[in-house]
């Protein structure tokens, strides 16, 4: 069976204007400094039944059609898409940061479940009339998908979301991370629970052998498999041409293993997920590999997936405003203070225990396919249907500006918050000026800034009074126009004159931007780095590396 | 409609299981100095109901099922996979080259079209018995087929061959892309006229209409479209986020002229190529952009759309030993010996002209596809179809060896054959010994030659006797492990000393590697470069450009 010549010009012209709109609108809000996923997500309703369906039915239906062939295709590329998403966000997790932050991920994942599931299950359960349930025998059944529903999380959105925002490979974004990872795990794990309590639940494995197995698999991969990836990459890179081998066994290792969790019942992402952190963490994968995937995934692909959500459903029909108020509502409150409360145990301030709290917030599409499960098998109303989609649109939407609210407000940064593998360069530079425009251009790259006004800033400070501080270290700084304080780290093994008090030359160069109006935020930052370096003994061996990279890791965990 | 757990489950391990196998016989043929195309062909042919589907029935059919949800999703995949891997090969196409060459380009292609085309008709209708065909309505339109059948060429494989040869921007490369991007065309447009002679041919365009409307877009493109995408490529790079921006922009434009073609009655393909072809030429698209989407999806994709070729048919089944001799005859003979006559009758040389006409030989998919319809309709038996497809097969396979064997022979390289606008590079080097360690990195990983060997070469033969020459123009050269001559050239602004007998620095620096064995190849290459800088004036007037990327060209059209 194959696409025609008519199903193929309409595939090929859906998929051009998924990619537009979500290009236009997420570059609208890059430009208002809020996420691009928040413009995919809001593309996907333009294109999707609630706008364009009203208000161009015959344009939309050409463009959408119900035809089962587009339709398949078009499923076949979200689900590529989004397992491609899942296995970059998963390139981006740095196992060690997780491992040390592990109660408190697993607090803020245990809590995060937990209290909305207890909210959205007593609700149900209380008010089963409510919503439409009359069969005395459903209800615990009910009660108990209402609690899943609640405390289900979307692991995809709020990857992207912590890669737009930047903050992925900082503390907060690895617990966030972590936590949605243990959390989409008893998510699917519980929901497939209900599904065989309907005997609906698909394949032959019985519920024990599928823990067993997910668990095994999870465990394999992140103890052994990591072991066995650092092992054979080195082989890959030297015997395959390169880069395609390597992009090709990380795909191939990622379909696989997503198929193997599509198998036993927990979704393909998870799979995907997992391969992503097993071979992120090797040391052997090179930028110019990760950067290939994570602009051709990100920019091709994840958009398709996030316009696709909005695509699924009329938001309108169906509205019950107040069934959609109740239902936002616990989940907001569920999740935010679940979430909130066990950071906040597992020693998080309380400012940072809100940023996990809304950013374990957001329900994406996640919600949807369990929606829609639970719509197919006749467990849930429309108008039901309909509030979980509002629920899961908005709390995707909301999350990712109430977080950057939080952390403009936020002034207790500290050093390991700011510094990022990805902003650290091992430089020949001859002189002084041409480190810190490398620097200065790596950092304006990332965050969009002018690059020679930049370059200018740093330079007049730097003619002011020089930087060097002592014991290898030079900190030139400036106030720029960033949302939260960034770093970029370059080393020199030869060492660079900065004019130090001790007359050594600096090997470690720490560029340091804060935001404009947080003047003390500088100062503080300014005196933990110069305290970093007070030992002349540690930071010796800090510089005489062989691994360069670890320089980033070892002040992080000084 | 969406794709079940179980569904998706399959999906997911053949699409893991194509890459690997095409990874795998990829790699071993690239290590027997072969195209990865040809193991990636072979490795469809082993996974495909020819050899798994014999040797393990049971293992082939939860693979690769029937079910048309995952028949679709898949055919969906290898659309977009096409679709791509065309739009890169246009990104190569330098339109200048092809335009100087367009008479020799025609003739082969003009004349590997009528050629076979001729024989196939003449063969069907003299012996239309032998082919089933009994109905003498149907001896006219079979005949058509058959000329078309055996004139038809596949881009996709050319293109990919040229590309695993190193031979995409080559003078021979382009001549071929050119005289298979017209026999594409013309291919395509007799056999949507055979499919309304039959009354098949779908669509609601007239037969004039669509060549009107195929030649309108195709001279649109490439004469406004192309200043157009040269005047708004430098404010998407400066207004949107960078490389994304211009990522989506390809492939959104590729996507929706595919659909566009597809649309006409031309296949998707035609219109992704000429897309390529469009924004390929723009002096705005940085190298960085292009290296990811040609990595992504010569990797990914491209690999799976190979692969699937050799699934779609058993090569044994409906097998009759003499029709397969005489089919393959046909389309060889007629195909080689026609864009031979072409090519030389267009002023190539006696081997350039028979490693044109095996370049273009290539059927591909095209002609399973065009096949697959033939089929369809009821046109042609399956043992017709079986032939068509072996023949596709065997000409896919065969034209890269071939066209190696001829081109190692070949002696008569000229400058113009081996510059290379990916090889060139903007150095600001120190020294001598940088410049060269710059060039020679980048040939030995284009070329997979051990840099250290290679630069101690390069330099022990500097040392015997500095190669600067005069008029700023300097040629280190060397012996190494290549099939045929490489040339990269750096571009100095300030100028290095090679101790050239005019004193003056040089400032164009090409460094030149022949075959081990060519010594009369080496010295004659070099008197020509030599001969190229002779004349002050306009060596002065070349080096003193503001675009030091259009030196290449310049000495190409010399």
């Amino acid at each position: 069976m194959r696409l025609d010549a008519e199903q193929l010009t309409v595939f090929l012209t859906s998929i051009s204007i998924m990619l537009l709109m979500a290009r236009l609108l997420g570059e609208l809000f890059i430009k208002l400094k809020q996420p691009a996923i928040i413009g995919e997500i809001l593309a996907g309703i333009i294109l999707g039944p609630t706008v364009l369906g009203v208000l161009m039915p015959g344009f939309s239906a050409w463009l959408f059609p119900k035809t089962p062939e587009i339709q398949v295709a078009m499923d076949g590329i979200f689900s590529l898409a989004v397992i491609m998403l899942l296995l970059v966000s998963g390139l981006e997790v740095d196992l060690a940061v997780v491992v040390r932050q592990s109660k408190t991920a697993f607090l803020t994942s245990f809590m995060g479940i937990i209290f909305p599931f207890a909210l959205g299950f007593a609700l149900a359960y209380m008010y089963p009339n409510y919503f439409g349930i009359n069969d005395e025998k459903m209800r615990l059944i009910f009660s108990l998908f209402m609690g899943t529903a609640m405390s289900i999380s979307a692991l995809p959105v709020i990857a992207r979301t912590l890669m737009d925002l930047n903050l992925i490979r900082t503390e907060i974004g690895l617990i966030i991370l972590a936590a949605a990872m243990f959390g989409d795990l008893a998510g699917w794990i519980i929901f497939s629970l209900i599904l065989s309590m309907m005997g609906a639940g698909g394949g032959t494995l019985g519920f024990s052998d599928k823990i067993l197995l997910i668990l095994g698999f999870t465990l394999f991969m992140l103890l052994i498999g990591r072991k066995i990836v650092n092992k054979i990459f080195p082989y890959i890179q030297k015997y395959f041409v390169h880069p395609g081998g390597v992009l090709n066994f990380i795909f191939i290792l990622g379909f696989l293993c997503a198929a193997f969790t599509e198998f036993i019942g927990v979704h393909a992402i998870f799979g995907a997920f997992i391969v992503g952190i097993t071979i992120g963490d090797t040391a052997h994968l090179r930028e110019k590999t990760r950067e290939i995937i994570h602009q051709f995934v990100t920019n091709i692909f994840a958009p398709l997936f996030f316009v696709s959500i909005g695509l699924r459903v009329n938001l309108l029909t169906n509205f019950d405003p107040l069934l959609v108020l109740i239902v936002v509502f616990i989940a907001f409150t569920g999740k935010v203070i679940g979430c909130g409360l066990g950071a906040y145990w597992g020693n998080m301030s309380r400012r940072d225990s809100l940023v996990i709290g809304f950013g374990m917030n957001s329900r994406g599409a996640m919600e949807i396919i369990l929606g829609l499960l639970a719509l197919q098998f006749g467990l849930i109303q429309d108008k039901v249907f309909v509030a979980l989609v509002i629920m899961a649109v908005f709390t995707s939407l909301i999350s990712a500006p109430v977080m950057n609210y939080f952390l403009k407000g936020r002034m207790d940064f500290s050093l390991r918050d700011i510094l990022d593998r990805q902003m650290f360069i091992i430089s020949s530079a001859p002189d002084k000026d041409s480190v810190i425009r490398e620097m200065v251009s790596l950092a304006a790259k990332k965050y969009n800034i002018d690059e020679e006004t930049l370059f200018q800033q740093v330079k007049s400070r730097e003619e002011l009074i020089p930087t060097g501080i002592a014991n290898y270290l030079a900190v030139p700084h400036a106030k720029a126009k960033v949302s939260r304080p960034v770093a970029v780290v370059a080393f020199h093994k030869e060492g660079l004159d900065f004019e130090a008090s001790d007359k050594l030359p600096a090997k470690v160069i720490l560029l340091l931007l804060t935001p404009q109006d947080k003047s003390e935020l500088q100062l503080k930052l300014l005196a933990e780095i110069a305290n970093k370096f007070k030992d002349k003994d540690s930071v010796e061996s800090l510089i005489n590396t062989d691994k360069p990279e670890s320089i980033i890791s070892a002040l992080k965990n000084a």
